[in-house]
């Protein structure tokens, strides 16, 4: 057994990380259900970005002004939801150049973008072409509406075809290192095993160990996940796991 | 027509808000799809608690600690999901009490209960006796995990059928003026719509009204909800919805 695994955060330059701001009064009170956020963790974790935070807030310009001034500069990625069509409740841009310290000008290729895209229904075209300042447009195959990127904030549109669309499109820009994951099924109770758990992580401090208990799957009690970007790390940490269960607690490991 | 809606915050005394924070590196790593938030956004709109923001965040002290001094001061309720049970990474009472500036204590009455529960394995009760000091067990027909409230958060499990019984058990004191909800299915762009959902806002400016294109299902091409506690504010802006669109454009209401 050695020591430990490569820490996650062993080198910044490496290392990214992102936070999704998920914009939409629908979400909140109940009549949709978000699969943006769940959709885009794990595209994130296939791609090595280590996903900080979730946030769901109102259409509200302050309230997401305020959020995306807390989490810029925490991460490296912001990817915003929701909020960019014509109607009065679109108020994405705005919140997002509030939060930026930034004003909301008129985009002329985005102008154009959606003029030939509504044909007579130009209003529609002027709200929707209107970005945070230094605001740029990223198109390219399966982007349906275009991505603006400001700083280091990823505008994308809330329905869920449409946003899929558009990171597929910008999706290797973020590729780095992904993680090796490893899960063991266990047949025993939380508690049974806890000071097990605890031993494997002293001997790999740097393993990310979750630990699942389910009480309506019948096919085991507990789900273990090992995981890290260090993949042979994660091959030891799980001979030691298993060295260190009873061998009549493990189902399975996969 | 009348001028105006009842504002939905006319009253602090009755209206009464929320914030849920879903504590799970599972969720942010794309590994479990959380899907107590959604639950519980639907329970708080039928109880006519507004929920003002959902967070999700990893298993870490001071991350937890960070969004409970947040959001605690914000809202009448704050909702934690999970990291409550007997392993290394359940740290949520240690958060809370941080967040809060409380010290954690044993709850001898909560040892009790998981002493009974866990039998001969006594570290794991030790353990998840452990609440913030002041804390209150909540117990009751249906509770499987007892929640702790300490101030206004309420600490509940993340196993699923465990936070739903929870809830269920607790939700009667939550329950106030429920809100009123028209929605009416559209065949038009948002766009074409925009200007007269305007129109409707600067009449009712209390209304909440959101408009939701759809592209993947043929049955509509816009749902536009509106909302109120003021249930005679809903069924006249309505009417006046009705009277402003394109007949051909509504397709039906409900």
């Amino acid at each position: 057994m050695r020591a430990a695994c490569l820490p996650a955060f062993a080198s910044a330059a490496v290392e990214q990380t992102a936070a999704i701001i998920v914009i939409g009064n629908e979400i909140l009170s109940g009549k949709v259900v978000d699969t943006n956020s769940p959709y885009l963790a794990r595209e994130l974790r296939a791609l090595g970005v280590d996903l900080r935070r979730v946030v769901v807030i109102p259409d509200e310009v302050e309230v997401i002004a305020e959020v995306v001034r807390e989490l810029a500069p925490k991460v490296d990625y912001v990817f915003t939801s929701g909020g960019v069509g014509p109607t009065h409740d679109d108020v994405t841009m705005e919140g997002v150049a509030q939060g930026l310290g930034r004003h909301v000008v008129r985009h002329p290729a985005l102008e154009r973008f959606w003029r030939d895209y509504f044909g007579r229904e130009a209003q529609s075209a002027l709200k929707m072409a209107e970005v945070p300042e230094g605001g740029e447009l990223l198109l390219g195959e399966g982007i349906t509406v275009p991505v603006v990127k400001v700083a280091n904030v990823y505008v994308l549109p809330g329905i869920p075809e449409f946003f899929r669309g558009d990171f597929e499109a910008i999706r290797e820009r973020f590729r780095l290192a992904p993680f090796h994951l490893r899960r063991v099924y266990l047949r025993t109770s939380e508690g049974a095993i806890a000071a097990k758990l605890h031993e494997l992580l002293a001997a790999y401090p740097d393993l990310l160990l979750g630990s699942y208990p389910t009480v309506s799957d019948p096919a085991y009690d507990v789900l273990v996940t090992l995981e890290s970007k260090d993949a042979a790390c994660v091959e030891e940490a799980l001979k030691s796991l298993l060295a260190l269960l009873p061998p009549q607690a493990v189902l399975r490991w996969e």
